[in-house]
């Protein structure tokens, strides 16, 4: 089994124990997202790119049945075969998936099956990581700490797919009542942050920053002419002036492509906003609120992000800048753990910038491409991230529904130009 | 109120008693066809044409609240306004209802919430039958009626449904594990029945015979020349010798735009068949087992039962000839009650056609056409048959999902000609 | 070679000299078509549906290539060997045709080439018409009648394809700026007539009534109930009268496959129709003209003209009916020949029917299906007809743009429900 | 009128009779280039992508009536009104253009008017040229510049295009028979070239090195890490040793959007390829021809030169690194006037990258974004470049379809990652 060759050769110090506890800490986080879905809840595809809750809940566990219990502990038998072709989601040389748009169309197994499914392959796993085969620990702790981060982004998924399926339905269902409404604050001026011209080192330094994906390295040199970012994300009140101002209705502002999608779709708002009588409104996990002008907007499109930049004499950061801006900042912000699962107002301000990390995605300017010298992970996993390098945008910083724990400076976000429904906003940058 | 100009002035003289023990018995019926059904099943809707069976229990619900407790009892309140939205399938001069493709991704309301639906309605409709209103006495059970078969129609359209979204599952679920195979029988050998020339009187006779749909109407004459009818239903045996002589590959036999669908849709046998290494497998309501060759071939488009026709040198019956030779014949026949829930080689032989009610509907020659004289239903209750005039055939008989007491001779049933998930067979005619 | 079993065994009289003459005059009225065509032209196909107008010239010739040259000439060589898989329209048991929606992506052969093609046909028929193998003679005249009758239609589809062409460009080019320009005329009362119940014959007599298609056929017996027949047509002004009262806005007055298409495409008047400040106006072969309201409207889908009569009380006759009513009328009209290539005012009213034949193609209540005892010309000829009997409905009485000589009281046109590039209108029937 | 930013302030020093000459020539090869056509080729888009050659000669023309003639010759009265509308590609802010898939529907105005509308915008210009307004001078040759440019774009795009209508056709016909064939030659050994480390200017020199397009600026620095180039393009021999070893089918080879392309798509050659008993052979526009192994392949698309730079071992460069290897060598190359019209061997080898120019465009692994510091051009012309940032690859080098002065080392070519219509090939690059 070859060892990953952008990690680490010991990749963690931890003993295995250790690394168990954060296996039941992090799967039982999954379990804890869904506790609040009616059994129906968890059957629903609402579009080709949404799965149903469950078949997530089943796919980050086969993933631990398909790398790591199946290559490492001889004596495991899965609980049904058939799950090894239902729950693989899209790794071509591990065997022929079940096509993607067809996930809706399974009640079975049920919802009661998939837990069972979690609670065999983790007592398995308890199995495997109380006494795991010496020659091999390094190799195992390595997939289970992919597997957890494989499960954290699905957390994220889920929240964004559980979101996008209440939301078809014209009773407007919550997926939970008792979310904290935000503190209503005053909002900070904005402002501009000025970045230097020079060579800047981009991407994960294995040697000495611990886990990452594959799509992070190679680190590498870039040469960055000098920049400006905005302090703050594009807020809902200055998105709604762009609104106002005939953004949705002014080709000059658009991509071609992104103006044929606002033909197409009749995009006239961010997803998700509907218009009454004193005002806009969005629906969120706790139901439909008011729109809040001081939280960042969420839910607009990279074609939405770049027109509006565009209307504002601006344009977006490249990946480079954002990373650059986000080297050295504090990783805190309104994360999963928060519990708002809505972007909020800036809290603070600070010297840099404020809501780098958590609240929104921000659409960056750059095609999702891969570094100088990436290799994708050897074997099966190869497919993992780098088959996806085309026709995507990179978004940065994680959102209101990403753990905290799973945000890097250096984390690669990707979808293509005309996604809507992951927690996705922009922040300015300019020629300085 | 204005009666139904095509059905008695007095329908029926059964005291409402009488009524609510019917309504309760056929409402009773659709709950125990979903009582097999994991809480899951009730959700997916794996094709445009199929209804999640959950939609089927509101729906069916709807049309009481509607068409008789809106109308008649006063006091009457909605358990939730929204499901005049929700649960309306097609009456666009009720409102526009919610888009039939999205049945599928709606959660909410969950199926406890569509039984106490139906327990809302329900005790609703106890109360106006045991004390209806005198002056709307005949309108309301006029309307239970046609609510009663509407619900029947409906209990073979969950069967169907159920069929077809269990069927997208790799697992091969069985809708139940408890179906009595049927008896293995010698076959009988393929006969002609022989019918004159004459005039023939087609239709339901409203002063007679009691209820049928307004489709049914009116009563006319038309002249048939001589024809012939096979006594049996084509088997399977029969259409696998159509198959291995090339029916799929000769375009000859086809007419154009089954040809066409033939092409695009990759098809070379029944629906829901399977070619195992021993043989042919299909699909049923009790999981796969082999096709039984004495057994009506069912789920074959008109399309395919056309070919079959031409192929073997006949043709299909016009819906005409199909009911001049069932007027007089006794329904019995395998119906739903015979908890097969396939078609069944034929029981015994008889002087006349065998097997003309239940096992599977017979495709005619006839494009569903409104008959001379017809008059839909008043008011909104008008767009139940007649509005969906063009594009399909008629299929006359029942089938082994059909309740028993929902045939007549004179009954239409009508899919477009390329629809499969039917128990749809055929019968051969042909020139005297 | 099998004679056609619908036709005489004799089936004219002519001596072969008589038929060359025929030929010649009636493959150069196809020329004299598309004179007026610029060569650019010739190559468009706007749809789907539409052939370019040099497709439908070499389609006909290669018609009396592969049927009447090929087998029955043995001298006979072609031009070019391609054109028999260019021009083979969808005779699929003579060899797979050149995919129909990708006629316009062919630039080669020219024009200039389809007319040599057309001259090197025109002069082996000569050769063979000039001396006819005894045997054969028959059957070649038999196939040179059916052949001549067949470009008669095409001639039909090129004026309306050639509409359809010229309409799609802004620019408005007429196809003929020399039409003339009908009379202006009072119109006259609209006015039922009534035909009385009781047993028709349908259908074409082969035995005395010469040539018609292999559909018209077989000649059976129908009982018709009493009905009534419109005298006229229905006019411009009057389906402006539906327009205006909403025809376009009530779904309750269509089909639901009609409803449906309403919504897809937009519909709200007949095709070829815009409104200018001063009223309407349409687009005909000699350009935009202001809507005649007292000529027949054209261009209406049966979906249209079922709304249509609907709202005004009535429906559409069936094919029977229609036939009843033409038998023993005089079949003059506004066919092609009168030079208006557009539906025109009633010129006189007389005691039957008024322009039954000519002006308008009459929407029919009737699907297109098979006669009783219908059998299609033996081989691949029997692919003429036939394999359209689903899906379609049956117009009757020929327009402004048949050939005078091409109409019968037994021809039965078929158009699928939702086309409008046919001259196609209606008339109302209802019961008696 | 302001000056466009990215250019000098008087961009060219050229008296404007000089303009007028070049004006002339560069015109005159648009129409010698389409005087090998048949009318009937003229009329043909074969698929959305591809515009009619007469549409091309138009569109070219109306560039200089929209951009030069209506602002800055009064006395300038159009020949047609309907052609501003007609010819506008996609200049929104322009006015609504006619719909691009449309333009294949139009047979008027015919080539012959085309042509005179070509005649009478050419006197124009040379009107204006001739006695330019003193005030207007520079903005008037900067936008004749660009307009040439344009033109010459199109020139290769109508070859492009007249490649792709033909060989729809069955009869693949040539549209040149006397297109010489290339000389056999030996080929020379694949080599790798070596690029050290290091900050790179990358983009045009407004100041001192003439026209170029907007998107080419701003130049800036780039840091590039060490790599290899490989001295060839990828020849035919090689990539049929990749379809051999089944590139076609290996989806670990594939990008995930390139594998369901190859999939849906049924590819499993380059386009144009078509396999005889003997070997390949590919349509080219001297008619069908066996494919030379020693030529670099052609027609793939960008996922075929990515999955084919994976099997290899390698990668594609970015177009900074090609970009780098381009400054400084001859721009000489098998372009347009060179006469083969397809890619040919490598004429010979010298020290550094051979056939960088001409033959084929290069993929590179670059998304097509704006430079650090694009500005688009003014007004309506900035629709030029860069509204079509997103979803895009970027290309180098020109190709066999190429006029030799439009090419330059900082060009940026770009088509979508499916695109095979171009002459698309590849060149590998690999970490150093």
């Amino acid at each position: 089994m070859p060892p990953f060759a952008q990690q680490l050769e010991t990749p963690d110090s931890l003993h295995t124990k250790e690394w168990m506890r954060r296996y039941q800490r992090i799967r039982q986080a999954s379990e804890t997202l869904c506790a609040p879905l009616c059994t129906e809840d968890f059957v629903i595809q609402s579009m080709d790119d949404v799965s149903p809750p469950k078949w997530h809940l089943a796919h980050v566990t086969w993933f631990f049945e398909a790398f790591v219990l199946s290559p490492f502990l001889p004596r495991y038998r899965p609980l049904d075969p058939a799950y090894d072709f239902l729950f693989n989601s899209y790794y071509e040389t591990h065997g022929v998936p079940f096509p993607r748009p067809c996930r809706g169309t399974l009640s079975r197994p049920v919802v009661a099956d998939i837990y069972r499914f979690r609670a065999h392959v983790d007592a398995a796993m308890a199995e495997l990581l109380a006494s795991p085969p010496a020659e091999h620990v390094a190799e195992i702790v390595r997939r289970v700490e992919l597997g957890l981060h494989h499960e954290q982004q699905h957390q994220e998924l889920l929240l964004m797919d559980i979101k996008h399926i209440l939301a078809q339905n014209p009773l407007c269902p919550a997926y939970r009542d008792d979310l904290a409404a935000p503190v209503v604050r005053t909002p900070a001026e904005s402002d501009w942050l000025e970045y230097a011209a020079g060579i800047r080192v981009i991407g994960h330094d294995m040697a000495s920053e611990g886990f990452a994906y594959d799509n992070e390295s190679s680190r590498h040199r870039q040469f960055l002419e000098a920049f400006q970012l905005a302090k703050y994300p594009v807020t809902n009140g200055e998105y709604l002036a762009f609104m106002e101002e005939g953004g949705y209705e002014r080709p000059e502002l658009w991509l071609s492509d992104g103006w044929q999608q606002v033909g197409r779709e009749g995009w006239n708002a961010p997803l998700y906003w509907v218009k009454r009588g004193d005002g806009w409104y969005h629906f969120t996990l706790g139901g439909l609120r008011p729109v809040d002008p001081h939280a960042p907007v969420a839910h607009v499109s990279f074609f939405e992000a770049d027109a509006y930049a565009r209307w504002a004499g601006a344009r977006l950061p490249s990946e480079a800048e954002w990373e650059t801006a986000a080297r050295g900042m504090v990783m805190t912000g309104n994360f999963v753990e928060a519990d708002f699962l809505q972007p909020t107002a800036a809290a603070g301000t600070g010297d840099g910038p404020v809501q780098l990390f958590g609240d929104v995605w921000e659409w960056t300017g750059s095609a999702y491409r891969p570094y100088p010298g990436f290799r994708p992970l050897p074997g099966t996993l190869g497919e993992y991230n780098g088959k996806f390098m085309s026709g995507q945008m990179v978004l940065r910083g994680g959102c209101c529904a990403t753990p905290a724990g799973h945000i890097r400076p250096t984390y690669r976000n990707f979808f293509p130009p005309h996604a809507r429904w992951a927690f996705s906003g922009l922040r300015l940058a300019r020629e300085a």
